[in-house]
């Protein structure tokens, strides 16, 4: 359920072409929020992603809304997509009875194609009357983001504040193109994180940064990255908590419940990688650094050989080893100790003798867990990915057909 | 056929684990070689390259001949590693009446397994034996080095030196774990490069690096780095020519040799990518600096979302952008044109319309050019790479096995 204040609704309008697949949602919230954003890195951005980073930045404390479609990037479509995005937040605006800076707007699908607006009108002027009429639902919302999602991704928390019980939902959308590394962000990866907590725009910034450095920072399924990424996290402050604006025991539990949906969504998006058949958490631990750790890992996460093996439930552990060492980063690799789940197979950089059916019995869980031990420091990071299947291939194959 | 004083021969001696497959190489010359070599940078570098580099660096005018293996990596090995490699290059000495540190030595194959050591030394009597009695081929010794290859890559240039006609052959092995960078080296490739002509060490370094910037560095199958990636160029200059020992001419007509040799080989490696169905050359123009140029190549080729959609034939080119977009380069997006063959699909950052027909065209020849042109400057970048497949799936999820 939406944390109180919220209201969502998703239907098709036609921009994507399936037939019946839901295109348009609405986030909307009954009372002005405020709000935190983190936006795609890539240099080629999308229209979408420079209007909502102009709202944010005029408007942090009343925005009250999010538009978001699939079946359309909107991206490498320069002024004519700019207004397009700019149409739609006015359009919904003028729907709802607001302004339309107090509008955010995000998209998701094919690059370099135009958005059919006639559709996007007529698809807001439904969904706007849907929502005023409180007739919607989270769920259709959800689904109408998603694209080659096979499931939909939400999760939530809820923390006791200043003795009120606030409530943090979030849902996110993305399966390909995903590599996200917010502020520098890499995916298609839209999240929309709504709740009912009043808190300060400054200390919604910092929670957001901080929940993101440990969930969305840390999931990739192929290492691209798309012009489109947006994450934003609307508090309404409807519970009437006292407003966290400061650092502290408040701002913690906040913190908490927010990093706790961000690493819960995160994980969702690798066990939903396109193609993905296993969830792949690759632990790198005793580095000397968390950055260096963060790295190694991202490094592994992405690495064609090493995805591949997964999917053939390969113990080819050396590709592993071997992917680190191009991470740029120093370690001595005849330190170095790796285990697959709980079975050691190298030890000071060289061959454990190990069991295949052992190691067969690992890769048939949904699960896979592979840590790699540097051991030059204490520092450690944790990398969500997923393996690299045929149908990976299948679906990017056609993706646009 | 070979330049005038090598011999080469490759046979089976059961270091591979397939039945009949040769894995075990010999490169001689009958005369001392100055050399030159250029290794992986992955800082796990396996035994053969710490030895190689270590022979090299001692004496790089009197280098008699490379052995070389597949079926093993000789990576993450440790000190029992580097006394298999030391043990190799010892031995083959020993047989061919020369001393350990005028052997070079390289592997390819799994990581993470030590060499079968007694099928390596009755391997080496054999092949030494052979290359003594000059009952030996090349073409035997090119396919000792095969891994995935699927067929054997060789190319050869000669040139006119001071009145005499010198010869450049190279032999290259590789199909995955492609992405060279030489002097930081991506790549499970070996690459032995053979001429008659007489070089300096100097200026057979300068000729090497030279000719692997626009070659080797320019091709990249998975973007996976290797452990053991090794280019070697012997001259043993038999052939009279006056010694190139300063730039001018000669070291031109030389050096002009071996790039062609290297470039025709990079452009087999990427034809014969694990699972590929197309060579697609990646032209990025008007940059505003050679790296920045091929910074955002390397980006597009290595984008498992660009290489999916060339295997599905799809002219799906916001892609493209999208992956130069991360590259970490600047330019502006709204500039930015975009050609598949000779069709323009953007333009100015934004969608031209083009024939589907036409680009199927396009796609259905065996080599796929796609063109960036950044304009912002005047320099430009050949990345050559090939499309992602479900048959590289396949390759990679059972290599071990």
């Amino acid at each position: 359920m939406l944390p109180k204040g919220f209201y969502a609704n998703g239907l098709h309008s036609g921009i994507a072409k399936k037939k019946n697949k839901k295109d348009l949602a609405l986030f909307y919230s009954a009372f002005p929020c405020t709000a935190a954003g983190m936006f795609t890195a890539n240099i080629v951005k999308a229209a979408p992603v420079l209007v909502s980073m102009d709202h944010l930045k005029k408007n942090d404390t009343s925005i009250r809304a999010v538009v978001a479609n699939s079946g359309g990037a909107n991206a490498c479509t320069s002024t004519r997509g700019k207004k397009d995005a700019i149409e739609t937040c006015s359009r919904a605006a003028e729907l709802l009875g607001l302004k339309s800076g107090q509008i955010l707007v995000a998209s998701t699908g094919v690059i370099g194609q135009f958005l059919p607006m006639n559709k996007v009108r007529s698809g807001l002027t439904a969904l706007c009357s849907s929502i005023l009429n409180r007739t919607g639902s989270e769920k259709n919302a959800v689904e109408a983001i998603m694209t080659t999602d096979t499931f939909a991704k939400t999760a939530s928390a809820t923390a006791l504040i200043s003795k009120e019980n606030i409530t943090v939902w979030g849902c996110v959308k993305g399966a390909g193109m995903i590599h996200p590394d917010l502020k520098s962000l890499h995916a298609t990866m839209l999240s929309f994180i709504l709740t009912d907590a009043a808190v300060s725009p400054a200390m919604l910034d910092a929670a957001l940064a901080q929940a993101v450095r440990k969930s969305f920072n840390c999931v990739s399924v192929d290492g691209d990255t798309s012009t489109n990424d947006t994450v934003v996290v609307l508090a309404n402050g409807v519970v009437g908590n006292e407003m966290i604006s400061k650092p502290g025991k408040h701002f913690d539990s906040f913190a908490a419940a927010l990093e706790q949906v961000c690493i819960d969504l995160a994980r969702q998006i690798a066990r939903d990688g396109e193609g993905a058949t296993r969830l792949v958490e690759i632990r790198v631990r005793k580095a000397s650094s968390e950055a260096a750790a963060h790295k190694v890992a991202a490094t592994i996460a992405t690495s064609p050989l090493v995805k591949t093996a997964i999917f053939g439930h390969d113990a080819n552990w050396g590709r592993v080893i071997g992917a680190a060492g191009r991470a740029g980063v120093h370690f001595d690799p005849e330190k170095v100790d790796m285990f697959l789940g709980d079975m050691q197979v190298a030890r000071a950089g060289m061959p454990v003798k190990f069991s295949e059916a052992r190691a067969k019995k690992i890769f048939a869980k949904k699960e896979v867990v592979m840590t790699l031990a540097l051991n030059n420091g204490s520092h450690e990071a944790v990398y969500y990915t997923c393996d690299l299947s045929y149908d990976y291939v299948k679906i990017n194959g056609s993706y646009r057909s």
